[in-house]
């Protein structure tokens, strides 16, 4: 089974979708937040998952598609609280409209992901409501403490990790449960998928911070050093601010209080600060503890091996991006 | 059965409602609207339906309960939308805290409301929550008109209607028609349950767009002619833009223009050309048949008689209302 019969599935559906029409300030920007693309990751590997145990996997595009649209409803009201003013290089909805049209619409994205995941049939639906439920509120929970952070410079490492769980991870777990719910599966194997999703997913969001000051820039789609620039509050700042003592914790703490300052510089002085404590080495520690975690999730897994590989390998490609 | 069973009954489960602790900006919020009040209106509809076929009422609680926090979720982002200071005689949510977390605190509710509508008994649970569903996207769809129609002075009594039944009549009436469905009462039932709390819903509002003009200040609670000092479209306004002509639809125009103006003046002189209209008999002509239509529709629907009393007496309640 090759991964784009799932990619074909889930496109096929996605042109389907009716969002709804009148009035259209409430509709069309669902139709152009669901249209700028994205990897389409959280419903794949609910298909995947799915697949694991089942042959009637397409039964699980419908509910797949409501973890997308949910996860892109968090993508317009976050983009309102964090005033962004692109989303993968195009306008940002509140922009292009206004912030009362992000509220509104966002609001009925919230409601169309429910209606998607209605599909699940009733024998499982309420235990797939109550753990997507229970996962779209933790994502609030992440991000409330995202916004709470910026204005903090204590925030320790484990408080780090305990917000990109919330905020990306579990969402990431859950769409594998859901696929190993939709199927069939046991709890315990459903509780294997999660997890391992949710390991997988905390790697990921560490491999970003990383790849914001390792990154290569000829791959990097982003600026390299754009958090150090915007004193973003990552993995390695916060490990650096904790680790850093007498002139080397001035020096650091004197370049994020700067407001005036060349960027290139301020990114070098500061990646030279990360080499010196050795972030570099301790971040990538922790982001193949989380991968390794993560695969030992998914290998207690009992399925068709061959299935199962779809599922590791594309999970794979995720962990080794360079961009 | 006395009402005061059913408001006991919600208060004690209100009581018990754990929303969430950490961060607090998330949860306080929710825990600082609910406890403003309000007249639990919809919940208390849904009891007394779920009461006229089941005795076993008490199980419709919680799914009661979610349509009241699903209602308090709109209040708090159409606080934002509209730049309200006040809700309820307090401070609105995005004063007291700020934008983000009101945003970010009605997305929790949202979800708050469906976890509370899970209680619905499985065999029932997939038709609840389509139709809660449909019609949350309904609320939605009448802010946004409702937002559209601040710009356009062409707004058709058909539109009007419209809107305010989206906007609050579709949830009143869902109210009533889930706890039909709880209950276990057949499809024909329900939608005589849903239609007759639409057409209260929309008289209700027409009636509350009345009482801004002739209410008695004496038993209104807010200012009269805060409608008319605002611009709002209301009923009576819109009413008024279609029927005067000439010299009197100069007149209106004239008022609606000004930017300074005296506030008793202008709500004199516009209920002056309402008055020259008979704008006032027409809308309550409206009322009284959407009331009319509304009881006759719970006419239709077989019960035991003294059941039925508490709930037609408690909506007569609310269609009598002077503030």
């Amino acid at each position: 089974m090759s991964p784009a019969i799932f990619v074909d599935a889930l496109q096929v559906e996605l042109q389907t979708l009716q969002y709804g029409q009148y009035p259209p300030e409430l509709y069309d920007p669902i139709r152009y937040i669901m249209s700028l693309g994205g990897k389409r990751m959280r419903p794949l590997l609910t298909l995947m998952a799915a697949s694991l145990f089942t042959d009637d996997w397409r039964k699980a595009v419908r509910p797949a598609l409501g973890v997308e649209v949910f996860h892109n409803f968090t993508l317009m009201h976050d983009d309102i609280m964090d005033q962004a003013p692109l989303r993968r290089g195009q306008p940002t909805v509140h922009e292009k409209w206004n912030g009362n049209v992000a509220i509104l619409s966002g609001d009925v994205m919230l409601v169309n992901a429910y209606q998607l995941l209605l599909a699940v049939e009733p024998d499982r639906l309420k235990p797939a409501l109550e753990r997507f439920s229970r996962t779209a509120a933790e994502v609030c929970e992440g991000q409330q403490m995202d916004m709470n952070f910026e204005t903090r410079w204590d925030v320790t490492e484990s408080e780090y990790i305990d917000m990109i769980r919330l905020k990306t991870s579990v969402l990431l777990g859950y769409a594998l449960e859901l696929g190993g719910l939709i199927a069939g599966a046991d709890a315990e194997t459903t509780q294997h998928l999660y997890e391992g999703g949710m390991n997988i997913g905390i790697g990921f969001q560490l491999k970003d911070d990383l790849l914001d000051v390792y990154g290569d820039p000829a791959k990097f789609g982003k600026q390299v050093g754009g958090d150090i620039i915007a004193n973003k509050k990552t993995f390695l700042l916060i490990e650096a601010l904790q680790q850093a003592k007498g002139p080397l914790l001035d020096e650091l703490t004197g370049w994020l209080a700067k407001t005036e300052f060349d960027k290139r510089e301020k990114v070098k002085a500061i990646t030279a600060i990360y080499d010196q404590l050795g972030i570099r080495q301790q971040t990538e520690a922790r982001i193949n503890d989380y991968f390794a975690c993560g695969f030992a999730n998914f290998d207690q897994v009992k399925a068709d091996t061959d299935r199962k590989n779809v599922l590791i390998q594309f999970t794979r490609q995720l962990v080794e991006r360079e961009s």
